[in-house]
């Protein structure tokens, strides 16, 4: 931050640390909301600029360690103050990844649009809506300091595992009925893997703010419902 | 850490986090290779084994994250022990990680026990042995605060993909081949993936350690040939 005449009062500061954070999770949002519209609408040009963005995310989270180490080392916090400094250092990680998994989608997005179609991507947008949903919940309640709500977010997870697991064994069948559908099911396989991991990290970041408001960890087990590590499908006939 | 009655130098304290990361990298590493050789002998004991263990990493984390709490707040450190402390804390998330990739795949080589065997397992087991010397080389280069070791770490996992690659198109190629190979051919997908991943996190330890030791970011674009996302394989005669 070159230029910073203004002593900042140390709240505003914490303020404008969790803005930054917002202010990456809107990005990440948004990267996801714009790889998913490019796949559905095979933009070749729309996923080569979520691609380009990404570098902006990395950056971000550059900027949010940057500031979470100065906030350390000048302000020597304690308590709750330090747990929501190393949250948003946690969470600005979390949120680089998601970029990565959007940016990784572009891509396959690119390769896809230049495929035969094959099946519904409705499956794919509803993902895609449900982990935005929550993302933009988490950084809601990273902002207003909000432990239920993170709590909810922590929770709505399921749905996106669920869709996830319907998508892995439609995908499956597409490729055993037509060999030609291979190339583009994979590609649309991890692209559907990208979106559950996203869901995944969001449920990361809302157990980080969670923590950072109660200092105390959300205490159950997670409502999961991925099982596709164990999925079995067999070819009609096979 | 109760019962504590040893008032530690801040040094020892240190060295103390230096070594639990390095323990923790330890298990890691132990995971990524039991989940391999789980998935060549199809032995599922050993990848139940893998799998339960995943939640030891887990505790491991949110000791280390404890550990680097207590020691900010109450050795307030600055500069290079403060990146140190970072660092650390953001080693561990990439290694929890790590530890999630290893048991997702300890989990597919059950499944993979019950159907026919596909392709050879070479690739896969050396990509394995390539991660596990980089993990092992980046615990070193911390333990050690070795800019130059963790940079040379950093540069290492070229090969991680350009194997990976590889194995992509030469399942794309099995599936093709004859479908009732999709469903297996599908986890070994994901399994190479996961080995990718466990690639990059140890890039993105090395870089936190680089950074910890100098005060300074590695700038040059890393060499990087995953070029998975973009690939397509065509079916023979399709």
């Amino acid at each position: 931050m070159p230029n910073e005449h203004i002593v900042r009062s140390y709240d505003e500061e914490l303020r404008r640390l969790r803005d930054m954070v917002a202010r990456m999770g809107g990005l990440a949002e948004r990267q996801v909301a714009e790889a998913t519209r490019a796949l559905v609408r095979r933009d070749t040009d729309l996923a080569t600029a979520v691609i380009g963005r990404d570098t902006q995310i990395d950056a971000l989270e550059r900027e949010v360690e940057a500031y979470c180490v100065r906030l350390l080392a000048l302000r020597q916090p304690m308590a709750a103050d330090l747990r929501v400094i190393i949250a948003a250092m946690k969470a600005s990680n979390d949120l680089e990844r998601i970029g990565d998994y959007a940016s990784n989608a572009a891509k396959r997005a690119v390769v896809l649009a230049s495929l035969p179609a094959i099946g519904s991507l409705a499956g794919f947008e509803r993902m895609a809506q449900l982990v935005q949903e929550n993302l933009k919940a988490a950084m809601d309640a990273f902002v207003n300091n909000d432990a239920e709500a993170a709590r909810r977010v922590w929770e709505a997870d399921e749905p996106v595992d669920a869709i996830y697991n319907g998508i892995f064994r439609e995908l499956l069948t597409f490729m055993m009925e037509d060999p030609r559908n291979i190339t583009a099911a994979t590609h649309m396989l991890f692209i559907a893997k990208n979106l559950e991991r996203i869901g995944d990290h969001t449920t990361n970041i809302a157990e980080r703010i969670y923590y950072a408001v109660l200092g105390d960890n959300i205490t159950e087990e997670r409502p999961k419902a991925d099982q596709s590590a164990y999925a079995v499908v067999r070819p009609a006939g096979g």
